[in-house]
C-alpha cells in the first residue's frame, strides 16, 4: 500500500519531519540548559512519546489522567499531569498512578489540597505539586506571585505532598517578572524552587531567555507544527508533519472545490487569523473557507482542482486533528505507510 | 454507578427524551406522508438506528462509506450515502455494501458514473442513484432543473445504475421551485421520480409543506438537539438529549470558573450567533467564551459555581461531540446509566 492509497479522509505523519521537529527542539533544550517535558496532548501516542524519551527528554506532560494512565502502560515513568486534579474517582485514579510513576500535578486553590493529600498519604512516593501561575493567559492559575507563596507553603505542609515549584503557561520572555517574584517569595518561606516550567510552541524558541529562572520547557505542537505555529513563525511548512490528506469529490461550480474532509477530520478550530480551516499544499491560493462535518467548501481563485484528485491539507491546529482518529498513517523515505494508533484518543476524562 | 459518579467529560444521553424525539418525529412523517429516513451521523450508533428503524423509519442515511458499513454490520439493509463516492478503493467498498443492502448513493456529475457503474455491474442489484441538487446552500450539486434532468438522463443510461430521483439539502419550503421544475422536465424524458428526498433538522417541522412533491425527508440532530436547533426553534431547551456532563476544576477570579470540557469533548463548532461554545443548565446566566483543548472559560456575570461542582454542557452542534467520545453513558427514568459505544466514530473515511 503506497501513502497515496490510503483512504480520505486520513491523517497522515512524515516520520522524517517528525524526526528532525523533535531532535531540534532537544537539540536547542540541550544548548540551553532546559529540561523538555513535551506535551502529548498533540499526538496521544505512546510510540511518540517514547521517542521523545529516547532523544532526551526529562519526562512528560499529559493534560488528563486518562492520557496519563496511556502513558505510564505504555512505559513512561515521570509524568506531569498540568491539570487541577479533584472529585473522589479522578482521586482513586490518582493514587493508582502514584504507585506506578514519578507523577506531578498542578495546583491553583488550596481547596484542593485535601483531596490530594488524602490520595497521597501512604503511596509509593510523594506527590509533587506544581502552583499553577496565571501570568497573563487568564485560565486557571494564582493570579499575583503573593498567591503563589501562600499556595506554595500550604502544599509543602500538606501531608504526602511536596511543593515542586511553579507552573505556568503560556510563557513569552514577559512572564519572567512574575515567576522570579514569586520564586523569590517563596525561598523567604524556607522552601526550595526546584522546578519552574513553562510552555508553549509559539515562544519554543525565545524560551533561552527564560534561563535561568525557568527549569523546564513544555511542548505539545512542536512534534507536528499546523497552521497557527506557522503563522506564529515557530516553524515554516516544511516543518509540518501532519497533514490531513483528502480527496476533491465535487466541482460544482467554476469557483467552488468540495473535499471529503469536513469538522470531523480538521475540525473548527481557529488557526491564523484569516477565518480558513486549512492551508491546501497542493493549491496555495485556494481558500477552505467553510466546513460541514464531511464536506470542506475551497474558493479555487485561480488554483485548479479535479474531482478525484488528491490533496494534503495542513490542519489549523494538529492536537485536535489527531484526537478524531483512531489511527495515523505514518509514512516516510523508503518505508511502506503503515497505521499507529492514536493510543490516548478521547482520553479526556 | 449513578450518572453523576461518571467521570467528566462525558457525553450523556437522556434515553426518555431520545424516545420522544425519535417518536415524535415518526408521527410527523406518518401523519404528512413522508418516508422518514434519518441521518446517522450525529449518534454513528447502530442501537439507536435500530430503534429510528423500529419506530417506523423508511431506511438510514450515512454521509460516508464507513458509517454504512457499521450499520450494515448492524442489521440495516436500506441505506443511502448521500455523497459523491468516487476511486478505485471507495468503489471497492461500496460494491461490497451493494452485495449486502439496499443502497442509493447521491451524484452531481456526470464524471462519477463510469465509476458508480463500473462497481454496480453485476452486484446482487442495481445501484440506486439520486440526483444532488444544489437548491440555495452552495455545496454540493447540480445548480438547475435542466442540469438535474440531463444528468438523470445520463444515470439512467449507464449500466447497472437506476436514476432514484432527487435529492437536496437543507429544506425550506423555497425548495419546491427548483425540485418541482426538475422533476417535470426528468418526467418528461420518461423517466420516473420514484423519490424526491429532502432533509434538515431546522426545518423539520415545516416539512409537511413540501408534499406532495417531496417524498422523504433526513434529519439527523433531531435525536438528541443542541443549542443550534434549540435557536432554530426546532425544539426547546427541554428537547436536549445529549449534554455533556463537566467538573468545575478552578474558580481562579470572581467572575470566571474553568470546567473540564474543553474542545476536545464540545468541540469549536459555532452555534447561534451568540459566539459561545455552549449553555450550562446548572448557570443559565453563565458565558462559556473560550476553549482550549481541556478547559472552557466561563464568564459567570451573575451566577455561581464552585469547584467540585458537576454541570450539564448542552454542546453548540451535537453530532460532532459524539463523534469524540468512544461511549456514550445512557441515562433514564427507573434505569442504571451505562455506556453504549459509537460504533461508527471516526468513520469518516
Amino acid at each position: 500500500v503506497s501513502a497515496l492509497q490510503i483512504e480520505t479522509p486520513a491523517a497522515v505523519v512524515d516520520l522524517d519531519r517528525l524526526e528532525r521537529n523533535l531532535f531540534r527542539w532537544q537539540e536547542h533544550c540541550d544548548r540551553v540548559g532546559l529540561v523538555n517535558r513535551p506535551h502529548i496532548k498533540t499526538h496521544r501516542s505512546v510510540a511518540i512519546a517514547r521517542r521523545q524519551l529516547e532523544l532526551g527528554a526529562g519526562g512528560i506532560t499529559c493534560q488528563k489522567l486518562g492520557e496519563a494512565e496511556v502513558m505510564a502502560d505504555g512505559g513512561c515513568t515521570d509524568i506531569l499531569v498540568s491539570f487541577n486534579i479533584l472529585g473522589e474517582s479522578k482521586l482513586a485514579r490518582l493514587r493508582a498512578l502514584l504507585d506506578r510513576v514519578d507523577l506531578t500535578v498542578c495546583a491553583d486553590d488550596a481547596v484542593l489540597l485535601p483531596g490530594l493529600s488524602s490520595a497521597a498519604v501512604g503511596a509509593a512516593r510523594p506527590l509533587r505539586v506544581l502552583v499553577d501561575c496565571d501570568t497573563g493567559l487568564g485560565r486557571t492559575g494564582v493570579r499575583t506571585p503573593e498567591a503563589a507563596a501562600e499556595l506554595a507553603a500550604t502544599i509543602d505542609a500538606a501531608d504526602g505532598l511536596v511543593c515542586a515549584g511553579l507552573f505556568t503557561y503560556p510563557a513569552p520572555p514577559g512572564v519572567v517578572e512574575f515567576l522570579s517574584e514569586a520564586a523569590r517569595l517563596v525561598r523567604a518561606r524556607g522552601l526550595a524552587v526546584e522546578v519552574v516550567s513553562a510552555g508553549g510552541t509559539p515562544a519554543m524558541w525565545s524560551s533561552g531567555k527564560l534561563r535561568p529562572l525557568v527549569t523546564e520547557y513544555r511542548v505539545g505542537t512542536y512534534a507536528f507544527h499546523d497552521r497557527a505555529t506557522v503563522a506564529a513563525e515557530a516553524a515554516t511548512l516544511d516543518d509540518v508533519a501532519l497533514t490531513v490528506h483528502a480527496t476533491v469529490v465535487s466541482r460544482p461550480a467554476p469557483d467552488r472545490a468540495i473535499l471529503d474532509s469536513g469538522s470531523k477530520a480538521l475540525t473548527s478550530d481557529p488557526g491564523p487569523d484569516d477565518g480558513l480551516f486549512g492551508a491546501i499544499l497542493e493549491a496555495p491560493g485556494a481558500r477552505i473557507v467553510k466546513l460541514n462535518e464531511e464536506h470542506a467548501y475551497v474558493e479555487l481563485g485561480a488554483e485548479q482542482l479535479e474531482v478525484g484528485q488528491r490533496v494534503r491539507v495542513v490542519p489549523n491546529h494538529a492536537c485536535v486533528v489527531a484526537n478524531l482518529f483512531d489511527d495515523l498513517v505514518v509514512v516516510g523515505e523508503g518505508r511502506e505507510p503503515e497505521r499507529r494508533p492514536v493510543d490516548a484518543r478521547g482520553r479526556s476524562a
